[in-house]
Order: structure tokens, then C-alpha cells, then sequence
């Protein structure tokens, strides 16, 4: 007799972004002529460039034609994206082996399934607040423990907030896994040099592994801040670093990720070496690779001419994040984030949670952020919006932030 | 201090299709001047066709459009491809819900991923030989138990042999977790509507539930045979099925696939509708959708056209089916699938392995195939032809097995 993977019923709520949706779907409803602004979900809106669409249509030509059709390919990737990856990785003084790197469909995807590789009895540290799909994954995983008092009891909590400038301190407690993310979703904080160096060496010294999620990095203009883990000396023996073409490219729906697993990445129980073969046996068992076409317009963003093209839409959207972060301000908020990252990081008024936040912007301005309790408790008391949206529309929204809920 | 997932310790050797590779790259290395024809893994050779390519690129031009551009998707799909999916179903006699289909990047990963949404102490069976990604990721998830006496303890395996027409009897034991591939891979065996029947009785009445895996229904000529294993009474209520756009469109480079989970499904431990809510809580939490160019493909695919050019790719390769099973027999072998199934399954003469063939092709015929103990135990003795590759080719093929390894 079947049963169900019980741990689904630990799962708190629905995960956040289907909420918003649903909420938003039900406001539109009861309210049709309301002009709904969206700065929630960070969902790119600038179309794919040039080279991009051409590096692809070429590529469904050569799929099209019998003399250059190709059917699977590496589960890896293609041996030409990943060298394009390793030579990315050269311009932050990074050497990378295309062996060390795994092409996949998304960050979202490798960020959960990586926890597959570790033991079962791995202790896992997240930032709270936290990108959902990290504690999500885990609860599914059976890697969370039980829900109560509004965290799991098998996870640990590592508080971001005002006060320590939203990177937290090292976890007291003995942990296996420690998910970092820089620049933040959803603070917007980027990590330092001597920030992610404090980790590193503590996950050196405790034969702990660093889940390093950069999927943000191509939006950092500071250039004194690391934009790949690797820029810290140690890190290849303690971290894995997952990216992704979704928001610096417009792919969020083309789909298209890599991760990197050093080779000098060791554990307790394993030497270098096996833990970037055990990941290589989960992607070739358990996965085909990244859709082809895909991949093709992955080689092209990384061209010269697609490079230069990214980085016009990367400059769009963090002038968006300027303006959002000038007007909250002026309209008396305390704001964090959106220098180098394109989410920005709204504080509420003492004693407004999230959720009314979310319903009061959306009531009164027919906008839809991202609610910070849906990050976990840390985000309780902040709201996330987003630089995704178009410019236009984006300062229409601060507009009427700064006419209608003006501290 | 972290520890990698030692289960992975526990899986034999390397996928088989690697090994394939490593072999006949050696060879071609040693033989550089060897003809070498390609009749190993199942890898479509034959181009996209137009309506495809056609609604590929259609789609890319929209997302080159700031005004038609579109980022993430529903995880579960395009409702336009679902709906595509939940009509292709009608002309099965099947009705099938959009909410009850979730698009994929493929079968294999679904095959191996829906292990994850049922209890850790399931007990899973497989047919032997069987497909070696449902016995590996269970290895992985720790489902599998220990190898010893060449098989794992906790699996049941359920032979299929010449005589019980590669289909197999009723676990004996208790099991949970049944996986059934018709058209199968590698044995090219149709499971006949009775058959079916019998598990599908079987599981509702034991609370079993059924994986199903028909990648390769669309290659079944005969009418009076299943495509759908909901054609057959009873089975919402016990079965999951998997299906796949890879063989029969060309997909297996640019990746697309579809998984039912039947609302009517029920296990010991749920109702009917939780199943299903699972696996979509699964899906949105760990995975972001298939690239939305793929599902434009496969809305293109399942159009009127595209059905039709699709019938094209299928009529080719079953006349290569044709052709190797036609002439195996003339080379005095007893020869098995080849007829609903691109898959040609070989019986040896007594006494050689499958590895041992596969190494007399390479040598003697320079033709690559797959070994049929690459499937498991009970697929010694066996080897698997597959009828994607080229038609003139494969004629050649036939040619030099004929003149070079008649029985």
C-alpha cells in the first residue's frame, strides 16, 4: 500500500508567490477597472535581446536541418557553454574547470535538489529572512524537522536584519549546510569580501558546505564586492555556488542555470573529487540537461556583443531600483538594498505586518510587492519590491506610493 | 560537518549510456579509419520539423517584443499546452483534466523526481530488464536498499522473459511503488489492454500505485493496444502516468515531457485530490517550468500539422524497426519488439553476455548497441537495437551483421 511523503504536510501555507497571485487575481476581480502595478514577483520584463534570439533561432535551424540536427546532449551541458562559463568566471580572477561546472534549467532547481547529495541527518542553516525554496526543499526533504513556534526544529535560523546590516553572524550551533545569498533576495544586501570570508573559513575549519546562490551577482556595480564565492580564498574546499541567466538575461521563462561543484570540495566523509562526481551521477541519472535551445542563447548572453546587451538591461532595472529606493525614501521610509542588488527593502511603520502592508498597497494603490513575512519571520515588518518592472510604470507606482501611503 | 549522501556509493557502475560512450570512443580512438553506425542509445536523429520550428521561432519573436514578452510560467505548464495535452488524451477515449497534467523538461526526470512524493519506506517494483533510471534514483533516495548477489534487497524485480512475452506476472511480495513501461524500453514488449488490466486491478486493490511510463506510445501501431494506461478502467484511481515529446517530435535535445497525476488517485495514507496536490507542491517548489520555447514546440507538435509531420518521424523510424528486425531474423536470431516499439530486443546465442556482443559488434560489425544486462539481470543475454538512427544506415547496418555475425 502506497503512502505519501508526509513531510508535504509540514509545508507552512502555500509557497509565497502563488498567494500573492492568488490574491491579486481576486482583488482584480472585485476591482476590473483597478490598473494594477506589478513590483512583486521579480520576474523579468524587457524582452530577450538580439544576439540572444539570433544565437537561438540559429541553433532551431541547425535543428532543423538532418546534416546538423543533434538529439541529447551532455547532462552536463554543452561543452561550448560551459567553457564560455569558465571564461566568464576569468574576469573575477576565477578559475573554474568545465568540469566543475553543471548546466542545468534554473537556480530554483539546483538549489533544492543539491540537498540530495548531502546526508539525511545534515543540519542546515538558512538567513532569515530567506529565499522559500531553500526551507521548502528541506521540509520536503525531511531535512526541516517539525513546524512549531513559527520556524522548523531542525533548521537553523540565521537572523539578517537592521541592526547586524542584514548579513548574519556565524550560527553558534554545529551545522553541515549554510545557504548564503549575495546580493540578497529578498534584502538586496551584497555580502563583502571580509563578510563571506568569516563563512568561509568557518566552513573550512568545520568541514561545512557553503550553498553560495549568486543568481543576482551580474547586478552588483560595486566592484569591491566579490561577485562569485570563489573570489575568497578557501572557498573551492567549502562551497558550491549556484547562478542564472533568468534576470540578467530575461530568462526567467527560457530557463537556464549552472552550478558549480569544485573538485577541492571536501566533507567529512569524502575526499576531494567525490562530491563534484556524486553531483555528475545525480544530473546524469536524474536529469537530461538544459533544453538545447536554451543553451544556445546561454553561449550568445556570453559573447561580447551579448554581454554588452545584458548589461543595458542590467543598468535598466537598477535604475529602476534608484528610483524606487529615492522615492520610498522621500515618501519616509527606512530603505535598504538596491545599490547592487535589484530588489529593495522596505521597513513598515512600527507595528504593520507584511500581509497588511501588502493588502494596504494593493487596496490603496494597486500595487502588488512582496509581502517580507513571506521570507520567514525575520521578513516580518518588511516588503520587498521589485526592479523588474518597466520604467514607466515603475515611477507611477512610486507616485502614488508617495501620494497615498506617505509615513 | 557535512557528509555526502552515501546511497550513491551504492549504485553500480556507471549509467549505462556513459559507459556506451567511453567504450565506443575508445574504439573509434584505437580505429580511427572504423565506420562507425550508431544504433545504442534511443537518440533521435531526425530534424524538427516545420510546424515546429516554425512555433518555435514564433515564440522567441514574441519574446523579443517588450509588448509580447513574457518571463516564468505556471510551473505546471502553459494552460495552452495542457489543454493541447488534455485533447490529445480524447483521441484515446481518455478525459483527463489540465489540472491533473504537469509539463516537464522530460520523462526522465519525472520518472525518477515522483519517487520523491511517496513515504521512504516504500517498497518499489520494477520490471527486469528495466530502464535503469527508475532502479538508480531510487538507489539515490535510499529506496533501494543495499547491492549484493546482483540485485538491490529492498527492490522487487519482476523478470520479463521469452516466456511470459516480457511482461510480468504479479508481485509476489507486498509492493507500493509498481513501475510499468509499455511501449517498453528496452524489450520493444506492448502491454496488451488484459495485461494492464491485471496490475491495474492488482494496484486498487492493494493501494499499490502504478508509474507508468509510456514515452514511446506514440510508436504503437496496433489499435487494439493501450497508449494510455487510462484506457483501462479502475486506473485513476492507482496510476500516474509519464510521457514525453523526446522520440516521436524530436525532443530529446530540446527537452519536453508530461507527467498525469490523476485527482481520483488515492494511497493508504490520503484521499483522493492529495496526490495530485502534492506533486504540485513539488513541482512549483523545486522546478520552474519547462522552457516556455519548448512548450511552444510542443503546442506546435500537437496541432493538426505537426500531428501529421510527427506521423512522419514515427513511420520512418518503424520502418528502421522493420528493417533490423527483418533482418536479424535472416541472420538466424531470435528477435523480439520492433513491431509498436522503436526497439529491437535480440536474444543471444547461449552463453555470450550482452558486453561480449557489444564488443563483437563494435569490432567485427563497427556497430554500437546497447547491452541487454545494462538493464539489469535479466536482460543477460539480451542486446538492444534502436531504430532512431538514419535509414540508409541502419539498411547498411543490417548489411554487415548479416555478413558478419550470422548465428
Amino acid at each position: 500500500m502506497a503512502k505519501i511523503n508526509t513531510n508535504y504536510r509540514k509545508l507552512q501555507a502555500g509557497y509565497l508567490f502563488p498567494e500573492i497571485a492568488r490574491r491579486t487575481a481576486k482583488f482584480q476581480a472585485e476591482n476590473p477597472e483597478a490598473d494594477i502595478i506589478r513590483l512583486g514577483i521579480g520576474d523579468t520584463t524587457l524582452p530577450l535581446t538580439e544576439s540572444v534570439t539570433s544565437g537561438m533561432k540559429a541553433f532551431i535551424d541547425k535543428l532543423s536541418d538532418k546534416n546538423t540536427y543533434s538529439g541529447y546532449g551532455a547532462e552536463q551541458g554543452s561543452q561550448e557553454l560551459r567553457e564560455a562559463l569558465a571564461n566568464h568566471y576569468q574576469k573575477y580572477g576565477v578559475d573554474i574547470e568545465t568540469s566543475e561546472i553543471f548546466v542545468s534549467d534554473g537556480a530554483k532547481t539546483d538549489s533544492s535538489n543539491i540537498q540530495s547529495i548531502f546526508a539525511d541527518d545534515s543540519v542546515i542553516a538558512v538567513q532569515d529572512p530567506v529565499y522559500p525554496v531553500y526551507v521548502d526543499s528541506a521540509v520536503i526533504g525531511g531535512l526541516a524537522g517539525d513546524y512549531a513556534d513559527d520556524s522548523y526544529d531542525r533548521l537553523v535560523y540565521m537572523e539578517c536584519n537592521e541592526d547586524n546590516g542584514f548579513f548574519p553572524e556565524l550560527p553558534k550551533e554545529k551545522v553541515d549546510i549554510i545557504y548564503l545569498c549575495s546580493p540578497n533576495n529578498p534584502t538586496g544586501a551584497v555580502a563583502t569580501r571580509e563578510q563571506l570570508k568569516t563563512f568561509v573559513d568557518y566552513a573550512a575549519a568545520n568541514k561545512a558546505v557553503i550553498i553560495f546562490d549568486a543568481a543576482y551577482a551580474a547586478f552588483i556595480k560595486d566592484s569591491s564586492l566579490p561577485r562569485s564565492i570563489y573570489e575568497i580564498e578557501g572557498a573551492k574546499t567549502c562551497a558550491i555556488e549556484i547562478n542564472s541567466f533568468s534576470k540578467w538575461a530575461g530568462f526567467t521563462g527560457v530557463r537556464l542555470g549552472w552550478t558549480i561543484v569544485p573538485k577541492a570540495l571536501i566533507t567529512e566523509n569524502s575526499e576531494a573529487g567525490e562530491l563534484n562526481q556524486v553531483w555528475n551521477r545525480r544530473q546524469s541519472t536524474m536529469f537530461n540537461g538544459a533544453s538545447n535551445i536554451a543553451q544556445a542563447g546561454g553561449v550568445a548572453v556570453l559573447s561580447g556583443q551579448g554581454q554588452a546587451e545584458s548589461q543595458e538591461l542590467i543598468d535598466y532595472y537598477m535604475n529602476n531600483a534608484a528610483v524606487i529606493k529615492q522615492g520610498l525614501v522621500e515618501a519616509g521610509y527606512r530603505v535598504y538594498g538596491g545599490d547592487n542588488a535589484p530588489y529593495v527593502w522596505l521597513r513598515l511603520p512600527d507595528g504593520k505586518t507584511s500581509w497588511d502592508f501588502f493588502d494596504e498597497l494593493l487596496q490603496k494603490a494597486n500595487i502588488v510587492g512582496t509581502p517580507g513575512s513571506g521570507f520567514g519571520n525575520g521578513g516580518e515588518g518588511y516588503f520587498r519590491l521589485s526592479a523588474f518592472g518597466d520604467a514607466e510604470r515603475t515611477k507611477e507606482a512610486i507616485e502614488r506610493i508617495k501620494n497615498r501611503l506617505k509615513v
